[in-house]
């Protein structure tokens, strides 16, 4: 499929100075990116690799943050990967945040067992789904053709050092298939947050918190409402779209 | 351990003349068998087993849907199984209620995969968490001496029919666990709901559907709490008491 350069754009993050190119003959982050980076606990000195990070959406807001060593975004599509690494160029933050092309289920280039930080919003739609596009870059982004959960929580137990995290954020109708395949890698749920699109209204994602060899025993976070009863912003997306400002 | 049957009582459940015999020298059931009597969905024509049943609290309230075929409540404690079996007969429920006392890793006596409903009120605590109590009645109802969830799953597994229905409850904090051993011995969960000891304060206990072969895909309800932020029942708890009226 060809992708026409010319719809490049800068977009202006708002946050900071921080800007990210994107092409929107590609699939373009979305709240699910911003939601993920306000979600993940960082400490200093920590390393943070970010698992299908596209044009890189995850590492750039959490370059943001003051502690961490060193954030790497992995991402398959070599276009998509290059968007995130001149993105990264242009944010003047190469010092802290390095863009990685390759595939997960190799991690070629990474060393393993190293990462203190694991961050992941991964494909939400199983291989067999229907698929709605014939666009290869946003079938790769919202279908597990390239990578699976599986391959996310088996890369994650060999990049994270013992005691390590992993925050993803996934659709919550396959949480019990997460659940089931972290143990199954030994990434043990310990906090889990459900985000609801509209006060009031069912979850349709959530957040969850691993640690790599930690004990059982999870904890349910107070859910989070994207929209209030008449359909505006909650304060809490504000504050987080406020320390973000995408 | 010598318990002393002087000290057994009548408890009107206050319900459809409904009574239930208890001793206070064992484990008394709490809020959360009422709880989970509210959950089970049963159809016309049911055959519902309740594992763990103790005094047989979940099958006597049951018993007042009008539709189930049949109700088996197993417990593995003699006097407890004989308690349960007396207040079927104090009630005139024998012919659709059946308390049995026997081992459920064993479950001699029943037909296996005939079942289309198990309901189970579990030990919450794992064999190895520290005992409070000395009483092997409560030791029994709160640990896992006898039944491990594993136990639970396995023979839960082997009871059901194909699309037959699981309704547990359980403490959140094993939830990873649960949904994992569930999908392991292949009882989907379809259905969960948190119940929160008081409103805007975090879930304690979890009530969690599955079904035997079912299809991958959860939605969560919303929230049950038991005390409003007065420290009232909510409305929800007074009409299950209401229904129920225990």
């Amino acid at each position: 499929m060809d992708i026409d350069r010319k719809n490049e754009q800068i977009e202006d993050l708002q946050y900071k100075g921080l800007k990210i190119i994107q092409n929107k003959d590609c699939f373009c982050f979305g709240m699910d990116a911003v939601l993920l980076s306000d979600f993940v606990d960082i400490r200093r000195g920590d390393r943070v690799l970010d698992l299908c990070t596209g044009v890189g959406i995850v590492p750039i807001l959490l370059s943001t943050r003051k502690t961490p060593k060193e954030i790497v975004g992995i991402e398959i599509m070599p276009y998509v990967a290059e968007m995130g690494k001149r993105s990264v160029v242009l944010n003047g933050i190469e010092d802290r945040v390095e863009i990685v092309c390759g595939d997960i289920k190799k991690a070629y280039k990474l060393v393993e067992g190293v990462f203190d930080v694991i961050s992941v919003n991964p494909p939400y739609e199983k291989i067999n789904e229907k698929r709605k596009s014939k666009n290869e870059y946003r079938v790769a982004a919202k279908h597990e053709v390239h990578c699976t959960f599986e391959d996310v929580c088996r890369i994650s137990n060999r990049m994270l050092k013992c005691g390590g995290k992993i925050f993803i954020i996934h659709r919550i109708g396959r949480l019990a298939e997460i659940f089931s395949t972290m143990k199954e890698y030994r990434l043990e749920p310990k906090r889990l947050r459900f985000v609801h699109p509209k006060f009031e209204e069912q979850p349709n994602l959530v957040l969850i918190e691993g640690v790599k060899d930690g004990r059982e025993g999870l904890k349910v976070d107070p859910p989070l409402f994207v929209r209030d009863k008449d359909g505006e912003y909650t304060e809490e997306i504000d504050r987080i779209y406020h320390r973000n400002e995408v």
